[in-house]
């Protein structure tokens, strides 16, 4: 497939498309990286894991401003539904959140978030945008997207925004760029788009390390802007069975036909694919602007303390934490109890009403062997 | 002080004395080792921390069958008596929980002991006991405790309980016996009484290696009985300042007068000395009853490990508690919490309603300084 070239390279951001832009914001997750805060009906976005908002709110704070409240949706699981509709109101329109009847992936999803949009505006574009990030410089990331939209509003492309990566890190994605295919906005604001050679899946150490030296790698952050009819053209292209099933949902929602009960029978039959893998690796319309902001993905508790400000020793504690004799400990205490901890280091300690998890910041990424034995529990379903 | 000689020495413990025996049970303690279950008003005596009922108690079930319940005494402090008096209900009278309206140490309540035994018979034999120490051989313990009393009963000598040292322990003082005093009993319960030569300290590893080696060493548990004249001899001897005191409080029970009232008026003046230095290293007729059962004095968190099953990765837990890649660790949690830990080992953590612990088993004996730093929080009273 040729690399469609936009119309024009120096059209703003504002003018880059007739249609209001829509924002799609994707609030799953298994709720594991972050217990005991977080449950499956409370995952991390539906935390404060950073800042004193749930990540989602902050999510949605800071796209205020690129599209109206009403253009905005959050796609969000059953299990997660209640809590993510309470913590949207007055945001966003209450049908603006809308739950998976299962999760089917990252495909589904943006397959879901393409039909929305598209019975409110066929010619829409949308950004499809994690709920769960930590990103302090609003004003880039604003920038960086409005780029994104212009992009996408200019020509039948697929809008990738590329986190700059600051380390080899092999929990990620990475996304090789290409030559310059052209530029966006206008003076200050201008930004050149990338094209995009090939999407990468989490890579060895010593591969990600070649990554981060070449320059030519960014991190694949789940961030894309994009038409409907590019999505929906992609989908038709490349992933034909789930788009069959995501045409019912199109339909249904052409027909003003309750959104619930379509989901309800047609989701559960929905290939379970990533995005990725359906339809980024296999398109060659596939462009990235490259990010300016500062971004983190807080993937489990050690991430988190890099955002609070610790004591002389290291230590960084919310709630009422007491640390004698120990340094570069994380430790959060549920109101009304008190944490200590003395002649430790380097451990993560999170208390909650009704459990406690305790364990090295090194051994964060084994937690899910812990909850596997918290599922054998006969009151499982209450923690986890 | 020459030292007494038995009248006979095969006389057997249920003709000992004319008198019934009396027992006396101390029960202070500040509530720091055991933090956070233990506070100032709830110490180790208070809490279930080996066995499930509080040790105090499990001293009282201990002694019964020594004495009737009538002749037995706890004495605690102001700040405990309520919860003393608690746990007490039904095992002994009310009126036999003795609270020191101030703490002046062991001297002071063994002098307050000997008066409150004296004043039901000048001429009674009574034992003075800690209440917070872990012994499973109720048989054993029984058994040299009526020695004791038999040898207190047969001659003006003050008893002492040694302790078989199991280890070069540097916490305890020690006791260094002489030769055989005496024996007491009959056939198979009949047992050897040694002269005590001298009290030492806690010594220094060194030295205590060399006590243990030598054979010739017990530790000095704070179990003591001796005849109501003897102490008062002693006091009058060795403490004559406090023996002033004392005497107040020995005029007043004769009289009749309100316990309370006096001890409120005389108690904070009375000289602040424990009873080795003030008496036990002073006197001569000191003789010493080798012990036959286990004990522990269950210091601090660590030593409760060895009271319970442990998984077969050397966990020991008590509540809710899943231990996932780790070792050695001694886990508590309140009911209705579940603890978790993670790739961690030789931790203690324990969990209570208001605080939580986290400390390598190696730092136990450093809780204090955690403990001062609890102290200067607002809601301190509440939390130590």
């Amino acid at each position: 497939m040729a690399k469609a070239k936009p119309a024009t390279t120096s059209r703003s951001a504002n003018q880059a498309s007739a249609s209001e832009p829509y924002i799609v914001i994707i609030a799953g997750g298994k709720g594991e990286r972050f217990w005991p805060q977080s449950r499956a009906a409370r995952p991390k976005h539906l935390l404060p894991v950073v800042g004193t908002t749930p990540l989602l709110v902050q999510t949605l704070d800071r796209v205020r401003g690129i599209a109206p409240a009403k253009n905005t949706f959050v796609i969000t699981s059953a299990v997660q539904a209640r809590e993510v509709a309470r913590v949207c109101r007055g945001l966003i329109p209450a049908a603006n959140v809308v739950a998976e009847p299962a999760g089917r992936d990252t495909a589904a999803a943006v397959g879901l978030a393409a039909a929305l949009v598209g019975a409110r505006d066929p010619q829409g574009v949308f950004a499809v945008l994690p709920a769960d990030h930590v990103i302090h410089d609003t004003n880039a990331y604003q920038r960086d997207l409005r780029a994104a939209f212009a992009a996408a509003g200019a020509a039948d492309v697929m809008v990738t925004i590329g986190i700059a990566p600051t380390e080899p890190a092999t929990g990620f994605g990475y996304i090789q760029r290409g030559g310059e295919w052209g530029r966006v906005g206008a003076g200050k604001t201008a930004k050149v788009v990338y094209d995009v050679k090939r999407f990468v899946e989490k890579p060895k150490a010593d591969v990600a390390a070649s990554y981060l030296a070449s320059g030519d790698y960014v991190w694949n952050a789940g961030m894309f802007v994009w038409s409907v009819r590019v999505v929906e053209a992609a989908f038709a292209a490349h992933a034909p069975e789930l788009d069959a099933g995501l045409a019912k949902i199109r339909a249904a929602l052409k027909k003003q036909q309750v959104l619930a009960a379509v989901l309800k029978k047609v989701y559960p039959t929905l290939v379970k694919i990533s995005v990725d893998y359906a339809l980024l690796e296999k398109s060659a319309n596939v462009v990235m602007v490259p990010s300016s902001f500062d971004w983190d993905d807080v993937g489990a508790w050690p991430a988190v303390a890099k955002h609070f400000r610790p004591d002389a020793a290291g230590n960084v504690g919310r709630g009422e934490v007491i640390v004698e004799q120990g340094g570069g400990n994380l430790v959060f205490a549920e109101a009304g109890h008190l944490v200590t901890l003395l002649g430790v280091d380097d451990l993560v300690v999170v208390h909650t009403k009704d459990a406690t998890l305790v364990m090295p910041k090194a051994r964060a990424q084994d937690i899910k062997a812990l909850l596997a034995k918290v599922a054998l529990r006969q009151d499982a379903a209450k923690l986890l």
